[in-house]
């Protein structure tokens, strides 16, 4: 096979899928250890309290989170049986549903949050240098960007 | 609440983990409509077109992926009905089973690493210095060896 990666790229582009992966599973691990929550809750939570008054229409919270209409629906029942979050009738247009993070829910996230943040500094933050913590978020938007352009075909 | 991470640390972690959410997008909604491939049907065949002899005992197979017993046989059971691979009772021993790679199966690998590649070289390597490469697979292998200390608890 004739490769398309210079051994450089490969080996960067190794590590950092390995990173990767592991990164999320410890992380998902913390967080489901201390909180109880899995990853889609966390997600689903921090969506909704970064919200203006604490909700979003379940449209808008499937277009931030990108995910398909089945998945969140089945998501949001579980988390509703919980107490964690409401749906409610959206008083606007008395058609679409609003989803609301109950008090326990945003006290959870809130939890969730700090628990998460002190994670990343313990296995991201710590374990970098400055110069390399910024660096890693100059990379990040360098890939971005270039996401965001038209794909060349 | 307080933060945990500077401002500093926070907008990077954040650029982060947009990145590799919309990468992994990227990458998977590529490899689906050039290979017709899942992720999981990629993972699993370069495991094996990388294996000694194309086959991998099937324990090896789930410890190298870090999947669920169960995940992984229902797996296999839809590559084997499509051809991609074939479940062996291993010779040494007469009981364990082994996966062997069939001739479409690392057909298909080669022609999805080669793709894979060039996705990567395109949103990644081609939107990143020489420096920046360099930097990413360092910052990773500094995450990494953070993940392989004993927690600190």
């Amino acid at each position: 096979m004739n490769h398309v990666l210079t051994p450089a790229q490969a080996a960067a582009w190794s590590s950092y899928q390995r990173m990767r992966v592991r990164l999320a599973e410890r992380l998902n691990r913390e967080l489901s250890r201390e909180t109880g929550l899995s990853e889609a809750d966390f997600e689903i939570l921090v969506a909704l309290i970064d919200a203006p008054d604490d909700t979003v229409r379940a449209l808008a919270l499937r277009c931030g989170l990108e995910w398909e209409k089945s998945r969140l629906s089945h998501q949001l029942r579980r988390m509703e049986k919980r107490g964690l979050v409401r749906r409610e009738v959206c008083a606007e247009d008395n058609r679409s549903t609003v989803i609301r993070v109950t008090d326990a829910g945003r006290r959870l996230a809130e939890e969730a949050k700090r628990q998460h943040e002190q994670a990343v500094l313990a296995v991201v933050c710590d374990a970098l240098t400055p110069e390399q913590v910024q660096a890693l978020g100059c990379i990040a938007d360098a890939v971005l960007s270039r996401l965001d352009e038209p794909p060349r075909s």
